[in-house]
């Protein structure tokens, strides 16, 4: 497969559209389609958290009756639909039928989703000037524009694309983009983000894939710890390229899917609420996978640690403590904690047997002041080991959350 | 008993002392001892971190062989002596002696504990100067400087006492000091607290009853998520005031330990790092008491939830999606969420049948921007329940903790 880029050229047989419809104050742009010209196969990985808004249960119980003939996504900002009742369903149906209604499509073949403040009702009249905008804008080179609008707290856009050429010589693309700055947890699809192929994918087949890429990579993020009401990540393949994704095309696709969302996934880090610094954290030697991901998520959440690389602290100590304390029986006389520039580079080994090692304060000081770091701790109890990515704690996270109303 | 109150006055047949040893560069109390005129029974609640400080590790192994004459504690700020290996455990036992050679007593009669900086070795030549100072300093009255040479990142002392009057007439009192305000996480003892008493109570039910009065009052605060390596609650009984807690006495001794407990554990959240407000959180109609204190942990450590307090922020949605993600198979259209200026307030309800109720915004707001809220979330499943109380996260905390080494 090709390098993934940041830019989306263009996806045999989609066209797509972000435009202006009134949802954010500032006239920026704040609605979205995806649309295909023909039928495609869709797959949903579907936030955890018990509060889910109505698109989210709107989008689950449509996928169990079709997830082979999808031919849109329709996407608003500044309003989650979440606590928002039977109304709240309601207008997501209602979305979905006014979007069918513009493109000549059945209603059960429009997926809707929804991102922002939760507990207002969705203003229906700007949903429906955002539906008849974007199906007027419609184009086959306008991703910039869609990943913008589906954008709120996040200050840039999210994209994602790969060209693969298969056994048989013909090349299809996986693209992707994704929004979301806040509220990022590891703990399923944490985000919104929406994947398309030109590939044509068996819709069983599609749904396995992105769940392995989710648990790979959206699963592996976390900015703040929360989890959204509205986090999805949908896989659309609608089999344009005339490339099939059969047992031979499989691991490739598989790959490049993975990289698609992997960097989707980062930018997410990158862009997080506040965040100054990208954190790369490795767990090794555990005794198990699962307690390697409990040892990862609680260091990764932790404030202390968050906030202590904020302030350019190389605090070793904040990591081993909140590793102590993420319900894993682990040792700290087994322990070993690294930071590195970057995944090529040697580690500084800065605790082992129990005790800080004898280091030079000021190089680890430069590792952790630089914009990414990479730490890794070797438990020295097992085999099991994980990586996640997450970001710091800031002044501006703060700002943000304080006076936003999610 | 007698009210809580804030002042210390005296124990009977306890002497204290506040001294500084030069730990702190500016010259502040940062060495405390705490002494018995006569053998103590003794009790400990330590953190559940797996990295332990090397003073929980010894005092841990103390209280194992001696629960029955335990005679003073020292204490010392700004390094917390944990991560520090075989030559932390002897700097401990080292602190132990020296106190023990300074009061004339034996060095398994006496406790240490430590605070500050984790990773750095005891500086046992001050740690010296700490006894001998504190050993001349000793008074009957010197609680004040006592609290505060416990204090690392506090803006204040924090101590309480109460006295009880037995069944038969005597007197006598439970006081005690804390110090904490980071790394405070509802899950054990989650602080530095030491409570005496001139009661006389035997081991075990000192030990039972310390427990409890823990798991009511500072296993129910969090400030940031984080538990430290260092948590201590000690109980020391000295019999002094020659009322021993028999059956007779034991439910009013377990209510004014309680009620000493729960002054200090609040206290240590009312100077949470960088907190502007104090919350209290109701959970009510849990499946049962774990989910509940499940759910609240996850809306008491939610960094979303915490910046909407700071910022005066009314936002139920948070709240909501905060006991959505906790793991317990809550249903939104069960949940009420109320907001109340304290206990004896009737609360605004905000949330029910899953959507907001029609309320004043102005009010909700006012609120949350005083100094102090009640939350009340009724899940509606059950008959569980708990209550914590936690702060919010302001710049301030990220100020402390971005530039504090812990």
């Amino acid at each position: 497969m090709t390098e993934v880029t940041a830019a989306i050229d263009s996806v045999q047989g989609f066209k797509v559209a972000g435009v202006a419809c009134g949802l954010k104050a500032n006239g920026a742009l704040d609605f979205a389609l995806i649309v295909s010209d023909r039928p495609c196969t869709a797959a949903g990985v579907f936030t955890t958290n018990q509060v889910k808004a109505a698109p989210v249960l709107v989008d689950m119980e449509l996928l169990k009756t079709n997830n082979d003939h999808i031919r849109a996504v329709a996407v608003n900002t500044r309003c989650a639909n979440a606590c928002t009742g039977a109304q709240g369903i309601a207008n997501a149906r209602q979305m979905a039928q006014l979007t069918a209604d513009a493109l000549g499509v059945g209603a059960d073949e429009v997926l809707v989703m929804s991102t922002g403040v939760i507990g207002t009702q969705l203003p229906m009249d700007k949903i429906a000037t955002g539906v008849k905008l974007g199906t007027a804008a419609l184009t086959e080179n306008s991703w910039d524009d869609t990943a913008l609008g589906i954008m709120t707290t996040d200050t840039r856009p999210k994209m994602a694309s790969v060209t693969v050429t298969s056994a048989s010589g013909q090349s299809y693309t996986i693209a992707g983009i994704a929004k979301g700055a806040g509220m990022i947890a590891p703990n399923m699809a944490t985000m919104l983000s929406f994947i398309v192929t030109d590939a044509a994918v068996e819709p069983l087949q599609a749904e396995n894939m992105l769940f392995a890429a989710a648990d790979q990579t959206f699963n592996r993020i976390v900015v703040d710890g929360d989890t959204s009401t509205n986090d999805t990540v949908l896989l659309l393949a609608n089999g344009a390229s005339s490339v099939t994704i059969d047992e031979t095309e499989r691991d490739a696709f598989m790959t490049a899917l993975t990289a698609v969302a992997k960097k989707l996934a980062q930018d997410v880090v990158r862009d997080g609420e506040g965040a100054t610094k990208f954190i790369t954290l490795h767990i090794n030697g555990a005794p198990d996978d699962d307690a390697a991901r409990k040892i990862a998520n609680t260091i990764g959440t932790s404030p202390l640690v968050k906030t202590a690389f904020y302030g350019g602290d190389p605090n070793w100590g904040r990591i081993v403590a909140a590793a102590g304390r993420a319900g894993i029986d682990v040792d700290p006389m087994k322990m070993r904690l690294w930071l590195a520039a970057d995944e090529d580079s040697d580690g500084l080994l800065l605790f082992e047997q129990g005790i800080p090692t004898v280091y030079d304060e000021t190089a680890a000081g430069d590792l952790v002041k630089a914009p990414s770091v990479v730490v890794t701790l070797e438990c020295g109890l097992g085999s099991g080991s994980t990586t996640i990515w997450t970001c710091d704690i800031s002044h501006d996270y703060v700002s943000i959350n304080g006076h936003y109303r999610t």
